[in-house]
């Protein structure tokens, strides 16, 4: 028996997800309705997941519906903003309950962790699409923007980068490890992605500028400082590379993924020189390690250096359009 | 040469559409800020449109695009909610220029008649999906809900009904009309839907409850009345239908679709006896007309009348995974 919209949204997405006093109208009326606080901004975006694009066919739904969510969050992580409540436009196929039942567990799993309603949804029949916005609050003035970053500011980058590309190419069989536990964390790296949402909360009135690692350090960090009307030099001898990561793939494959690499959903972000230990305290505070890659200049453009010398990068970033 | 996601976001979507003093922060950062007046509700809406689904394959561009937000704020006007902002998610074959225009185009008229600013949105490859996420205000408490008509309460509905699938009839070669005059404006009906965003404004603190008519006046006023815990006679003598669809039709044809049809994007609406007089000088207001169809009773389910006379109507409502 096939399941009406409603009663399709009923079932799988209300029971479970978080509850919120500031949603007045959630899933079932024309429209949600929910409470911004009066001291606050409204943070809004939205990330579409295509099945084939941005995860390979017949990933797990429980990873889908994770993954669907957590590219939001990462936006939210990267403007310093509380995420508060969703929306999820979901194109399926056929309905398929056992798919359902999964993705919405890995949706509310993370939901959960970060106390986001679901406040409303679409289904719709068509090829695997999911959409979904984010909505977040931020006090009035305090969001992070890729714009701020000045000369003089020092690059950091939160935990380790590359970890996921490597990931999904030992899913898709493009990269090999030898050592099954590397393997196993590089692809949980993927799978599993954990947006840096405590971080950029902790840095709000410390980074001058931040950016979410999703298309690969290289490309996201080329934006920010685009954005600021900047450039940088950058250590490619500095970059945070897993253990995992540098023992199953060497060092010059390493910090090509690290550079070039996406789906991270780590923070780039700026500081002037004298906010660097306020930045360390953030991050210990966010319990995420930071890591100096870099500094911005005056002059555009991205300057990689190895042993102080300059070196060049041949990356291209990530482009839904153009691979 | 392949667009980038970001050029494209700024090519298409950031020229000419509405500025708004409350939009602190637009497209191109990792997420948009805006300002949400302190004595108001948030009032949130995503819809999704397919090809092939929601629209015929080969409908011109400039239609999808209106019609992607005409869906959304329709939502608004259920609500008696301001539009003010949306984002949008389109996933796109390929980037075809000429496309994309159009799109744009009828997107951006409709948001300039209603000052919906565009402040983000998200780009990706594969089958032709438009999600559209909007983002309204309503005063504290102000709302219209699908869950507030009474026993003895009058149902309406705004302007004609059946013509939308009339029109799609005809478009998909389903439907026939000797009157090219009848055929046009049938199929405009189709192609330019246009919300009833006045009315619903109009309407607050006049309307017992509300809901827009995208799946058929049958089966929306069904949600409605099954959302208040009530029922309903209607006289389908008093059906608003047009001369083109009646002449067109025949009366029999012309009911059923004005009942079982989709994509009106009209408001089905109740209002206590006491608000009629209140609810017609609202209509006046916005321009618009109303039309009592029924009653509302405490016994649930929808008994339709012909001449006083119980009749049976065998409609089934739209459902996106039945049909």
């Amino acid at each position: 028996v096939p399941l009406g919209e409603f009663e399709l949204i009923e079932r799988y997405f209300s029971r479970g997800f978080p509850r919120r006093d500031d949603v007045v109208i959630g899933v079932g009326d024309d429209a949600a309705i929910v409470r911004v606080p009066s001291d606050a901004e409204l943070v809004v975006a939205v990330d579409t997941l295509v099945s084939g694009v941005h995860f390979p066919e017949g990933l797990a739904p429980m990873h889908v519906g994770h993954r669907a969510l957590a590219v939001n969050l990462s936006d939210m992580a990267a403007m310093g903003a509380l995420p508060c409540w969703c929306t999820l436009a979901l194109t399926l196929p056929a309905v398929e309950e056992r798919w359902l039942e999964e993705f919405a567990r890995g949706l509310r799993g993370l939901a959960l962790r970060h106390s986001v309603a679901l406040i409303g949804g679409d289904t719709t029949r068509g090829p695997l699409t999911i959409s979904v916005q984010i909505l977040g609050v931020v006090p009035v003035g305090a969001a992070l923007r890729r714009s701020g970053a000045r000369a003089g500011d020092l690059v950091f980058v939160s935990g380790t980068t590359g970890d996921a590309a490597a990931g999904l190419g030992l899913i898709q069989g493009t990269v090999s490890a030898l050592d099954p536990e590397h393997a196993a964390s590089l692809q949980q790296r993927f799978l599993l992605p954990a947006p840096r949402v405590e971080l950029g909360l902790a840095l709000r009135a410390i980074a001058s500028a931040a950016i979410d690692v999703s298309d690969g350090l290289h490309a996201d960090l080329g934006k920010m400082l685009q954005a600021s009307g900047a450039g940088a030099q950058v250590h490619v001898d500095r970059l945070p590379i897993s253990r995992a990561l540098m023992e199953s793939q060497g060092v010059a494959r390493a910090r090509r993924l690290a550079l070039g690499g996406g789906d991270d959903y780590e923070l780039c972000f700026t500081v002037p020189a004298s906010r660097v230990r306020a930045a360390e305290h953030a991050a210990g505070i966010a319990a995420c390690e930071i890591c100096q890659i870099g500094t911005v200049e005056a002059e555009p453009g991205v300057r990689y250096l190895d042993g102080g010398r300059p070196v060049v990068a041949e990356m291209a970033g990530y482009d839904h359009f153009a691979r």
